[in-house]
């Protein structure tokens, strides 16, 4: 069978993300990452419906218990995160036990946390089943809940037994969840790889349509570079994991301003126009290669406009609270050119602004 | 100035534990540690009403804000971590920021645990308050709060930057509190050093007293066999700091049955108690030693009857949910002999039954 298999590299841990189709209904990629028989799978109930039988017939020799959380961003709570965790108490879990995120980056991120927090820590899969999912938040080990001050205040570092990225999940997806997707896969290309952008640029028609050949060949590449990164600063130590908050800075305003109309991949496209824009300002990025980014994310349906009824005070406000920021300076990472990104704290509010006004204006 | 340092060495980390009197005046001990400009520290009102202005006066070059929390086990809880969390948010502290967690193992367990999530981990320094913090909970990174079904059950490791362990803050603890700690000394001794265990039996009068030379070297001698553990098997994968839970295993479910009543230190007493009793039942320690365990920890006013209404089947529940279970087995710490323990999953309910009824009998 097609499958490719990439690793994260970490001091005290590795661990294998395996990318192909149909994997969910083989149980080898799972056994060889449960330890002990009980397995908690967590996950929502159109998800539930879709593959939870398959997954309990490929995991039939194990204990399994199945919890279903609520669905939806706003649902990434301590809430959600107390009811995985007195599912496990009342079903006795121990401390060998599996936990097991079927579903979006929700799902993955408050299961991971429960993982990373139920008796100091137990082991956990990631199975995700959303294109975002699959080539970012299930990949790095970064796990939490929303506080009502901002999105993933509360969480841990903390990384999961293997990831199945199953393309065939993906067939079930809302295309604009798919396409919302597609702006963490152009993040990736923009900050690390130019063949890749170009690639992307080449592959329009097959990526829309989700032929199955170019989404295996697309998902890989973009973990690949998610994976190295991660590899080399897990614990976002090193400002060099801070590259992939390229698009970010901005996009998770926008995503907390919009009240989560946005989904977290429309505000990084956004996010990623905003950091583009900065980037020319400060004469790193060309015009012509702006106009190149520009148009490949509307190729994808992804130069939308800002959110309606933007606020600039509460945007600036948002950002002088978000957590990448250090010693009261905003942090951006911009391009230097396509392929190459750099974090700086020289972005002021005054450069923000006229961006703003420029994207406010339609330009 | 008289003090001493003892280092824990993990993998990726080490920190001093500073162990003498009237240290919390010096900001010297503090500041290596401080990175960044913002300090929250989080107190409960006795102990702030004793020392926080004394804390604030050696802090006084950096931005720092208090939150009290309620006193008391029973607010060991993801309420009380929540009001950290809060207060972090809304004073605008960032990733930089370092807690210190002033008091009782209560209040470094869930001040650790906010740091441990807070922003997906900040710095953190122990000061703690009690006997049974400085030579136990405030050593070796075990964070986290209570849940209803039982202690500790949600949490993370997370070792703090320094630990203050200063001997002037005991003058103001009860008497009662005092010796529920000297259960945590004499279990180091027990399972580690037969020479301190002696060092104990002939430094009573002392002991009691706080005699300030004797507490300095008992505190010293304790913080450094569980330094020694803890820097072998900081996360409890070996084996090794398993030891640890010498007396603990019952001590937890007597804790749980008196509905913390019962200090921490005295259940641990008992349970000290009924893992030697099981150890002379397996021929592993002698009766002669058993005698001397037992006059130590009467002469220290430890030798404390079961709980009152115990209840044998409610206590066989309890156990049999002990995260310290694996695999469905009871898993006890016992003695080979004073000095010396050993882990072991062969003790029955049968065996407990058995040394319940003597205790029961008053034997």
């Amino acid at each position: 069978m097609h499958y490719q298999t990439i690793n994260v590299t970490l001091p005290n841990q590795h661990y294998p993300i395996y990318i192909g189709s149909d994997l969910l209904s083989k149980d080898d990629y799972l056994k060889p990452h449960i330890h002990g028989n009980q397995v908690m799978i967590v996950t929502q109930k159109l998800i539930a419906n879709l593959y939870l039988e398959k997954l309990l017939q490929a995991l039939k020799n194990y204990h399994c218990d199945v919890v279903i959380i609520p669905t939806g961003e706003r649902h990434k709570t301590l809430k959600s995160f107390n009811k995985i965790i007195d599912n496990l108490l009342a079903k006795g879990h121990e401390r060998s036990t599996t936990l097991i995120a079927l579903g979006g980056g929700m799902v993955g991120d408050v299961t991971g946390f429960a993982a990373a927090c139920y008796q100091r820590s137990v082991n956990y899969i990631q199975i995700p089943t959303t294109l975002i999912a699959q080539v970012d938040a299930a990949i790095g080990g970064k796990t939490g809940v929303n506080h009502s001050a901002g999105k993933n205040l509360i969480g841990a570092f903390h990384h999961p037994q293997c990831v199945i990225a199953d393309i065939a999940l993906l067939a079930s997806l809302p295309q604009r969840e798919f396409v919302a997707g597609l702006a963490e896969v152009i993040k990736c290309s923009l900050i690390k790889d130019k063949n890749f952008f170009s690639w992307l640029e080449d592959k329009q028609r097959e990526l829309i349509a989700k032929e199955s050949n170019a989404l295996l060949e697309m998902i890989t590449r973009t973990i690949s570079i998610k994976a190295q990164i991660v590899s080399q600063d897990d614990r976002e130590q090193k400002n060099i994991r801070h590259l992939l908050n390229f698009g970010h800075t901005a996009g998770h305003a926008l995503e907390a301003l919009s009240q989560y109309q946005l989904l977290h991949g429309e505000a990084v496209a956004i996010g990623i126009r905003i950091a583009c824009m900065l980037s020319v300002d400060r004469g790193w990025l060309t015009e012509q290669d702006y106009q190149r980014i520009y148009d490949l994310l509307s190729a994808y349906q992804l130069s939308l406009p800002l959110i309606k009824g933007f606020k600039l005070k509460k945007f600036l406000d948002f950002l002088s609270h978000d957590k990448k920021n250090f010693n009261q300076r905003l942090r951006f990472v911009l391009l230097k050119e396509i392929g190459q990104a750099e974090l700086t704290d020289t972005v002021t509010e005054a450069d923000l602004i006229k961006i703003i006004s420029r994207l406010e204006d339609g330009r």
